[in-house]
């Protein structure tokens, strides 16, 4: 079987990195319908790839079962011809994003004549470093090219031969539209030297998106002298406030909650003003069990939903990701900005209120990458932001902060045109 | 002497970064009004400061000179009546900037009639790690203070008196003004210690900037778990193309590199094409040499100007920062792009030519903060674009690239405003 898989490389790490780097100076320059065209390519060929995709996914598949891989993680592994059709759909939604490069963030004309303009232009080489699933290679890889950049990816061991096999049909897309297939390699053949080398290849990676779990993020974040960004984590937090809706508060934290448990904009913490408690606390209670929901409450929400299990204190740091949320009754807003502070992990918060002056000051103080009013928390998104496909969403404040689209894949350049100035 | 001097702190270096992340929360929500006051009283206490910051100051350069400090580090440190006014001039710059923070910097309203704006805010708790010049405790704490951060500082042990002082009557303006005297804290007194433990700091400082020598910058971002904006070095090239208009030639490379050699902006790498170079290189080598500039010339720049000195393999690595400047003959656009592309710092280059083609090629291809066409490299500066104060030039892709101003200081948060919105 392995002797039809494409993607055998003998090269070194760092001449697949130089091999990177001249693919993204051709890349750098490309047009946008260069680099549409290439991903019309890439889009055939995985909607297609079936026939050689799958084997290596069951081998994949077959190893994960024999390491005792759980059935979560065996489904997010696991490609089909449908998800490499519904994987082929999402490049031509790459296709139809604008492409960020060349955009022409400001400018200005100086006083001495200089013309100054801030271009988009992209990064270079992207790294991801991720983890089971492999439609992630697939993604990273046409948003990174639509933006003009080279990628290098190190998936999981557990999807090494559908990676392997994914890369081969990427690059060969990249090769038959003309652009190099150098802009994507894989350093999964080196395991976790592999990681390692991405992590400390200054220079030659500019920037490093790690993609999976927290111990992941977090082991990048703490290695890397590349610069990170940090996508991720979620501990997310609404708070009801007295005199708040009772209909809007049980449809925006069952939404939050229930709609989609397992990413990271699920809604984990709910704070309750002690001032409504009773009023509120028992019809959301009601709700969210009615939906399945696990209420791990403190002493003082005990005191009103008795039959809710006692809260843990690792529970008001943990991201369930399941149908499971901890509850806390508090003594108005500043005690929910005082818990969020402790807890948040400054990915998305809520407040649902009626009163003006306490939303403001919600908004202003709570230092997250999105703050909210009056709306479910899984609207923290780069497709209902309007951005099209989503890059990841980032909890750091450098670069990028919150849902982040392709322009957040590039940097910028100052072109300074001039008739001869020099500085007097 | 050291009983007079303010800025003795019992206190860990974890409770002064709490104590900062606390005085950060009291900034991010002060008006720009109430920062300029705070500013204002900086400014004040600074030019009227040398009664108690001389002494200290004298001190350093005591022990400097006992350390054999160089005569020009020596004058970077040496603070006076006339250094410290214009200190609180430059302060005083600072209150004349916009506040960048609460700048709506895009926003929209989605189809479900959610109000999505992207705001700036602080980044909340700064790092700056720095070397012997003590007028940057005054320059940051300033910048960071009207952006709305705190400051945590640790400069050079050779101006830990002087700015012991600093750090002292900053924090006196910030109280009298009624803000918090902790959005300005030194860790000085701890040492190296001090300067690791910002570095490992990761949630506790938001971003670390190194400002110093080649040397600090690398160690700080190798070392760093923290986010690092990286400011700095600059092998700046010039490439002289043929055709060019031979005073512009002059003028052009002459400024760059005499104008004021010591900074990163100034030129360190002269190429001309070889097309040319008979008609262009004698000239060139004549204006630099009246200028007192050696030059330090490959083999076919030497058969054009015979008595300057051979170029060896590091020159055309070396950011002089003195009247030196390395000169090589290439054969045309693509020989300098590539020479470029293996030496620069990605800082700045500029090209002198009348091709039109050829100039574009050249921004396009270029991968540096600032790109230039016919204009000298000594105008990639925050104040010569027209951002005031200037907090450094960022050298890295990530999040600023090129003179940062004060909206490079801060990051954005995502504000929502709904009306009960949930996703279907």
């Amino acid at each position: 079987m392995t002797d039809t898989l494409p993607g055998t490389d003998a090269r070194t790490i760092d001449e697949r990195l130089d091999a990177a780097r001249a693919a993204a100076r051709i890349l750098a320059t490309a047009t946008a319908a260069q680099k549409n065209a290439a991903l019309e390519a890439i889009a055939r060929a995985v909607e297609t790839s079936a026939g050689v995709v799958v084997p290596a996914n069951d081998l994949d598949l077959a190893n994960g079962r024999e390491n005792g891989m759980s059935l979560g993680l065996q489904d997010r592994l696991k490609l089909d011809d449908a998800r490499l059709r519904a994987l082929g759909d999402a490049v031509r939604e790459v296709i139809a994003l604008t492409d960020p490069v060349g955009e022409i963030v400001r400018g200005s004309t100086l006083p001495n004549g200089l013309k100054l303009s801030q271009v988009r232009v992209p990064f270079g080489v992207v790294g991801a470093i991720y983890e089971a699933r492999p439609n992630v290679t697939v993604d990273i890889a046409a948003l990174a090219l639509k933006s003009g950049n080279a990628v290098v990816l190190r998936g999981g061991s557990a999807a090494e031969n559908t990676n392997r096999v994914l890369v081969g049909l990427l690059r060969e897309a990249l090769a038959s539209a003309g652009l190099p297939a150098d802009a994507v390699q894989t350093v999964d053949d080196f395991g976790r030297a592999g990681a390692t080398a991405l992590m400390r290849a200054r220079g030659g990676i500019d920037v490093l998106i790690p993609r999976g779990s927290a111990g992941l993020i977090r082991t990048v974040v703490e290695e890397s002298t590349v610069p990170v960004i940090e996508t991720g984590a979620g501990v997310v937090h609404a708070f009801v406030d007295r005199g708040a809706d009772l209909d809007m508060a049980v449809e925006i934290v069952v939404n939050s909650k229930v709609h989609r448990p397992s990413v990271c904009n699920a809604l984990e913490t709910l704070l309750v003003d002690a001032a409504d408690a009773e009023r509120l606390l028992p019809p959301l209670a009601a709700a969210l069990r009615e939906q399945g929901v696990t209420l791990h409450a403190d002493e003082r929400a005990r005191a009103i939903v008795a039959d809710a299990e006692p809260a843990t204190a690792d529970d008001w740091d943990t991201e369930y990701m399941s149908l499971d949320l901890s509850v806390a009754v508090v003594d108005g807003l500043d005690a929910a900005l005082d818990h969020i502070r402790r807890h948040s992990t400054h990915h998305t918060e809520t407040i649902v209120t009626n009163d003006l002056a306490r939303a403001e000051r919600f908004l202003a103080e709570v230092d997250s990458a999105a703050v909210m009013v009056n709306a479910s928390t899984r609207f923290t998104d780069g497709g209902q932001f309007g951005f099209g496909a989503e890059v990841g969403i980032s909890t750091q404040k450098l670069h990028a902060r919150g849902p982040m689209g392709l322009p957040e894949l590039t940097s910028t350049k100052w072109l300074v045109r001039g008739a001869g100035q020099v500085r007097g």
